[in-house]
């Protein structure tokens, strides 16, 4: 037995989702035959509202249903500090923190050679025109300890040394409450090659 | 800073969704951003075309797009044989076997009197009148082997004697290809009280 043609499609589009394998496609395409057809229509017209009505932020590329966005145009804000994330989704963490108060920029994705993404994929030459038309102090790069985070930092860090700007890294080593003995070889290099004095 | 409102309502249908996390919802909702319009409008149809045109077979409540679905009216199942599921998903699971030939009985759940699910809320009433209208020889329950799973085949079990008809499950125990050393203690109590002579 097959499935019916429109479930079958709606499983592939659940599938192409990142995360989503072809059994948790299966189930939550199961799941929106179950659902009330009011809560489907609804589910539906949300994802084409957010598609169509979302905005980025054309300083920081932020998501944000204004342009500038929030972070950009507040003037509580310390406009001399550019925090570099790779998506959104780490912007947002960072603002949990509530303890970041600088601005932001968002790439939008990460260099990586494997994936055809090269510089030009990403917002880089934005940030460049940033920090060349704004009094900016520091660049702090928030990026993802992977092989495309790192790539992406020297690649940014090498293009802004000559507009003369402080560039950093958040520090990459143990995480709070987690134990020494589980922590992998890779970060505990890591943690002891950047130390600090106490 | 805040999700803007679009974006932060589809996260909330994405986590209303089986499985789905608060971390899970936000990536996919950052997705559907990230996808074509074109493409988000289409799964967004997708979504209201299942639901809205599948129906239920009459008979065994399998999803279908015809009443009677293709099992129940096909001329070359052994229609003395009706295996009940839960979901509909268990009996595509045993369709893609290509060994099972009989009907099947799609309960749309099991009972749990703690999620106030009572023999009433499923197909239990159905499946009686089909076995008494009916010439069955056997029913063969194939139910998740939960605590769920368990009270509905011991209920179903008690009122399909009465019928004369042959109650059988299918058979708990270590699955293929997994090692004894690794099997939980309940599956080997269950896989050796059942064990079979050879």
């Amino acid at each position: 037995m097959e499935y019916t043609k429109p479930l079958a499609k709606l499983i592939e589009y659940f599938q192409k989702l990142p995360s989503i394998g072809p059994k948790t496609a299966q189930r939550l395409a199961l799941h929106i035959l179950k659902m009330d057809v009011f809560d489907v229509e609804n589910f539906a017209n949300s994802m084409i509202e957010a598609k169509t009505t979302i905005k980025y932020c054309s300083n920081c590329f932020n998501i944000s249903s204004t342009d500038p966005c929030e972070i950009c145009s507040s003037t509580s804000r310390n406009r001399e500090v550019i925090c570099v994330v790779s998506e959104a989704k780490d912007l947002i963490a960072i603002e949990k923190t509530n303890e970041y108060k600088g601005l932001y920029h968002v790439l939008g994705g990460l260099i990586s050679p494997i994936d055809g993404i090269g510089p030009e994929d990403i917002k880089v030459k934005e940030l460049l025109t940033r920090v060349n038309e704004n009094d900016i102090k520091e660049i702090i790069l928030a990026l993802n300890p992977s092989v495309e985070g790192e790539a992406t930092a020297l690649y940014l860090s090498k293009l802004l040394k000559p507009f003369g700007v402080k560039v950093s890294r958040i520090a990459y080593g143990i995480p709070l409450g987690s134990e020494l003995e589980y922590t992998d070889e890779l970060t505990l290099i890591r943690a002891l090659e950047t130390r600090t004095e106490i």
